[in-house]
């Protein structure tokens, strides 16, 4: 395995984007070529790429593949412009935090080069998204080299959703570690929880493990207790939406009933997850405020109804890990272990 | 609500069988009415009628339906086109335990009574039918009964999978327990499991939720732990497939998870079964073997393949809960605690 993963869900190619399709998957490996920030906010439109980073990297090409071919010289019409530029991305995806933090990046690195030419400062938006996409591959790849330590010999790892190289610039969070832990050859193998309602891990993680060629199961989730009481999982890493101050972790639904289980059959639970997760304005997690997503994400499926017509759900997109069920967690900055309050502060200070 | 549920999956009609076809539900409530053994044999096979102690009632129903138009007199040759119409019916659903044994149960009250009449024979095994089908009612309002005690006032029931009227003659087994109390206005509401792979949970549960007008919410079922850790679920109740000697359940994939979240959180966990589902010839749950069902059920929705082709998939029909994680057992005989061991072998001696 050389440094770059077996595939990139997002390159720059000398004068265009190009994405893997990921509607085709896991079906087919389509690349799409973009060319014109419409087709960028198109393909974010339609989920074509997702993923909180992946999202912000595709906006960041999209942005300069919107200014690319002004031909103002002025600078307050160029500026203007790309501030129009910037408002027509993030439409294509209002609640992405990690699309507006990269348009507004590019927009002010572009104000603090104001005295430069507008040629010169198509070249420095090219580079900051370049960079942005740097970062994120480094981060990523970081949180991978220190969570393989943690993983020993022959070690059976279960994971949950999909945070891999789809999801981000490259490598991925928690993916990252089984990738890193994989190319040092202490992977025995995977299981895939297939993560309902959505299937991320039956559509996305087990493709992203078929590329990188590392051994696989898939399973439901409600089989994951059962593969810990016969013995066949040694660790469980998963990702994270947002972690408080004391450690508690938001993540996608499903999370805290492996991190349950995992104390019940004494399996470490990890967390991987970028240093940016932590929020240290936020005191614990009983204060995150839980999103619930449409009904039809679990009483449908394919165009099939699957329940009865009016039927209450109840569907939240993510739970809440307290941080007494949680072995470690592993940012780009290193792995951190409890007391988490005591331990992030001294990292933010 | 009267002595019977709101809706009858399987009666007998003064000369037919009707049943509910289970192949339209959720979305639509068709009866079928089966006049001949070859459409009972049909509605098994096509699964139009499932669940075990259902399968059985139909068939023992199937069974008058094949022989009611002999026109022999001898009782050798009535009895030998019996066994034909039994091995016939049997052929089905080869592996349903309860088809076979009530077409057994037939034959055998047939044999017993060889000195009477072949039009003596017919209304004898009419007779039967009707009898195992009430023998199923009276058990399940038995076993309901019983577990409605345990269940508190305004309670919060999580339950998962379908273990009610359309899996067996009336009533259910775990359903019934949430029937009785909800008669006795103790159901604040239901939390139903979706029960992957096959959904069982929101497309019959709830179903048979909404015919009783019992207030209920579906939820996926990596989401159970999060409603406990929330506080909103008082008990658990499921079925069992077999229990062993020491009071080991193995039960649909999803059970022994359930336990554990249940003992994590405090929360009582029941499972509700016919007493003769206890095997007291097996001394403990490491002896179940586990069948494993086909990978489809898992990679594929509606015939949408959701995971990549080739993909290895673990998908085992049924996990084994310990002794130690189940709170009570109850059967049409009571309600059984711990220790089972002791308290099962005085109840069969």
């Amino acid at each position: 395995m050389s440094d770059r993963d077996s595939f990139q869900s997002i390159s720059w190619e000398n004068g265009y984007l190009r994405i893997i399709d990921q509607t085709f998957l896991p079906k087919r490996e389509v690349y799409s070529d973009l060319t014109t920030v419409g087709q960028v906010w198109d393909a974010i439109k339609k989920l074509r790429v997702r993923g909180a980073p992946a999202i912000g990297i595709a906006g960041a090409y999209g942005f300069y593949l919107g200014i690319k071919d002004f031909s103002m010289q002025n600078f307050d019409m160029f500026y203007s412009e790309s501030q129009r530029i910037a408002d027509y991305l993030n439409s294509s995806r209002p609640t992405a935090v990690n699309l507006s933090w990269a348009l507004n990046r590019i927009l002010v690195t572009i104000y603090a080069y104001k005295d430069r030419s507008v040629d010169e400062l198509k070249e420095i938006t090219l580079k900051t998204a370049i960079t942005i996409h740097e970062e994120d591959r480094r981060l990523c790849k970081e949180i991978g080299l220190h969570g393989a330590e943690l993983v020993p010999e022959n070690a059976r790892i279960l994971t949950h959703c999909n945070t891999g190289g789809l999801a981000t610039g490259e490598f991925g969070t928690a993916f990252s570690i089984i990738l890193h832990a994989h190319k040092a050859g202490k992977v025995n193998k995977v299981w895939v929880d297939e993560t309902r309602p959505l299937l991320q891990g039956s559509r996305l993680t087990t493709w992203e493990l078929q590329k990188a060629k590392i051994p696989h199961t898939l399973n439901i989730d409600s089989a994951a207790a059962f593969l810990m009481q016969q013995g066949k999982v040694d660790l469980i890493v998963t990702g994270a939406d947002r972690i408080t101050k004391n450690g508690d972790t938001a993540n996608k639904i499903g999370t805290y009933m492996l991190a349950v289980l995992a104390k019940a059959h004494e399996i470490p639970f990890y967390v991987a997850a970028p240093y940016s997760t932590i929020d240290m304005n936020l005191e614990s997690g009983g204060l995150i405020e839980i999103e619930e997503r449409d009904d039809t994400e679990v009483t449908a499926f394919a165009g099939k109804q699957t329940a009865p017509k009016k039927v209450d759900v109840y569907n939240p997109a993510f739970d809440v890990t307290p941080n007494n069920l949680i072995t470690a967690i592993i940012t780009e900055k290193g792995i951190i272990k409890p007391n988490f309050a005591k331990n992030f502060e001294k990292l933010f200070t």
